[in-house]
């Protein structure tokens, strides 16, 4: 049998998908090896997912922050043509992965299509198909389900999967002080199933038995954060960090058996606790990357929570997560459209590049600086060409001023030619060279102890 | 002559202004009076404006943070009627106050219908007016001129100005080496007209005469960042802290003559330099309110740049800021038009109320609470209602389910009513009480050291 990243690393080999992702991260094949041996960076990718179009992702802190697109349709929404244009979508906006949450009809032929379609990492929550295969009653589930379910989906090719092995029965009774419960879907319903058979996780029971599915395909975890908070009132509580004591000796034994691991993270959470909380994932979880899910850092933006939670995926991600998972307009409101994916995908594309920015990581700020240069030089068109999204940069451009003259112009409609301190930069350096606005610093120079009073 | 706010709190008043915005922040109307005596927080109320229509306001770090709009037409779009919409729009959406940036047609006209209408403070720059009555050539201004027409703003009730006081003829040189130049409008006229005449600053050489007349009418200052930087390659640079420390000295200058003050701030700043640079501000300006734009936090974000500076600006109001300016959308491109400011005031709400949340500011979670209590109990109606942007919330959340019935539903159509994890942690509290999950919890517990391989 081959073996994952992990095992390969670990015995000193340098895999094509690593060298690939060196190349694309411009880092030395040799350390993101190192990386994947430690644990400290995941390169989901399925064997079967690698035949096909797969082109490798690293992820991890030593690699540039990477955001997730969710996509998917529901029940009561959206069909199989609907979710591959929202891939393309995600796709040309610059997700690094996406994950198909599909929980509506033709799971099987929509997670096929998306699978064959993409050439980045596909995620997904067995949970999902599983209860639809149910009928809807998560009690029916026997263990033995879940594991065929997730030897499906892993022969499908999807490349990580989040199931919630980490939620306890003797977790459970922390949970009902808060005050919105369980947020996540999967870890609502496998409480529900606890709770029903008075019966510990059968994930977390199982959880060797899945690790071997895992390691065959190398499909990669992401152990979920089934006790996430889903309200500033319930973040950093009990229940949130006794499941992450739990995912810490999963992430263990997770590497024991070989197989590739990262870990989700909250949720909601306010500003002055989220590097807490990476620090204490990144500490309890022995490095493993982690994957978090904004966190929002208000519960007050409806119709915004791209921003809400942009805002703490960008510190999360300079604290060290190594992936952010979007969040679109959408959110705690209905399912997203084409449009909300763009608006998604673009707040954490700011959020991921504004980590890797602050971290320093290396040629971080080349783009910005090219694009600083443009803008300061008035090439418009090159501005367009460096922006997050183009098209959109110059439709708001051309909102005002569309005439092809405009794109040469040296002002644009917010200032006009009079105001463009761009402009009026140009004119002084025109007026006077460097070596005169020295000679003129030195001159009359000013005593700042006291301003003088003229007149 | 009547007192400013500054001299009245140093002389042991209580202002109905003080009192009234006490009232607002739900502050001790004596700490409003010691923290305005103080100069940490400034109350922007021309006797002219107070007159008329002005609700004051407090900005400072004992209140809530604050958000700017800036409105206002250029040479090249917009009227009055377009002004004074964006107005009600600011308003109806919530900035604290707004700034009439116009450079267009009928500067005056526009100024006095938006001070007459408005309930919040109003700040101009006012050396834009300067350079349409001259023509557009700000070498032809002779320093009366502009203290005329600070004394004319100042006489038809703007609350407080931004004038660039601190860009001295020394720090010229060190803006040429940048990538982005001079990014302040009223920062590159300043430095036009310096070396046009080869001499010093006519703001700063004025400056008490300048603050007299602010006293007058107690208009406040908005000392403005000049030589901010406009990328994040001119970050926190040689040029922006030399401004910073003229500055610090003004402030004090202002307040030994009694005119209220806060400073302005930039600007372009990565996320690992913000709290550098707000804790120095804060020393240097001896504890006078500062007031940011944004900081943009990347430079590649063109058409959502609303986003990449709300990050800056949250973290900006957590360290310390006291009044954020928003940014929106349109930045670099072309002039807000209303559905911008929408988007720019409800980011910097977000931005705003996430500072007031991480600083632990009193009672400012309620409201997330009591958002996130509604949204566990599927009170649809509650949540639109107290989210920042009702209409949107509402608007989003009817696109797939419009239906009356579906007001109460117990789910949306983002996960649909089987996938509901609210839905499935009701079921769970009714399958079993508080008591029954802590005895659960005893039973069978685990041992976390080894996750057991059962079959």
């Amino acid at each position: 049998m081959s073996l994952t990243q992990l095992e390969a690393a670990r015995s000193g080999q340098i895999t094509p998908e690593m060298a690939f992702c060196a190349e694309r991260e411009k880092l030395d094949a040799e350390l993101v090896r190192a990386e994947v041996a430690a644990g400290r960076m995941v390169i989901p990718a399925n064997k079967v997912h690698l035949a096909g179009r797969l082109q490798p992702m690293a992820i991890g802190i030593a690699a540039t922050c990477k955001i997730n697109a969710n996509i998917g349709n529901s029940a009561v929404t959206s069909d199989a043509d609907g979710e591959l244009d929202k891939l393309h979508q995600s796709l040309h906006f610059g997700a690094d992965t996406v994950m198909d949450l599909s929980t509506g009809k033709d799971i099987d032929r929509i997670r096929k299509a998306i699978i064959d379609a993409s050439p980045v990492p596909i995620g997904t929550v067995p949970i999902y198909q599983m209860l639809e295969e149910l009928g809807g009653n998560i009690e029916d589930m026997k263990p033995q389900h879940f594991l065929d379910m997730v030897e499906h989906q892993a022969k499908q090719g999807v490349d990580y999967m989040t199931v919630h092995c980490g939620v306890l029965m003797e977790h459970l009774h922390l949970t009902t002080g808060r005050v919105t419960g369980i947020v996540s879907r999967g870890g609502s319903l496998i409480a529900k199933w606890m709770i029903a058979h008075r019966k510990q996780n059968p994930l977390y029971e199982h959880f060797d038995e899945l690790c071997e599915i895992m390691r065959q395909y190398d499909v990669t975890w992401s152990l979920g954060d089934g006790l996430r908070p889903g309200s500033l009132a319930d973040a950093s509580d009990a229940a949130q960090f006794a499941e992450l004591e739990v995912l810490g000796h999963l992430v263990q034994r997770s590497w024991q058996i070989g197989s590739q691991v990262m870990v989700e993270g909250p949720g909601h959470i306010p500003m002055d606790q989220i590097e807490m909380n990476i620090k204490k994932q990144i500490e309890i979880c022995h490095g493993a990357p982690f994957y978090v899910l904004g966190p929002l850092v208000i519960d007050i933006g409806p119709g915004y929570d791209h921003i809400t939670s942009a805002i703490g995926a960008a510190m999360a991600g300079w604290y060290g997560a190594a992936m952010l998972c979007y969040v679109t307009p959408k959110e705690h409101l209905g399912l997203p459209d084409r449009e909300d994916v763009r608006q998604g995908v673009i707040a954490y594309k700011i959020a991921a590049h504004a980590a890797d920015v602050a971290r320093k990581r290396p040629g971080a700020r080349d783009r910005d600086d090219a694009i600083s240069k443009a803008r300061f030089e008035f090439d418009w068109n090159e501005q367009f060409r460096l922006a997050l999204d183009p098209e959109r940069a110059r439709e708001y451009h051309d909102q005002t001023l569309p005439q092809e003259p405009f794109k040469e112009a040296h002002f644009c409609s917010m200032c006009g030619p009079k105001y463009c301190s761009m402009k009026i930069t140009e004119d002084i350096r025109q007026m006077a060279d460097q070596a005169e606005l020295v000679s003129l610093s030195t001159d009359g120079s000013v005593d700042l102890s006291t301003a003088s009073r003229t007149n």
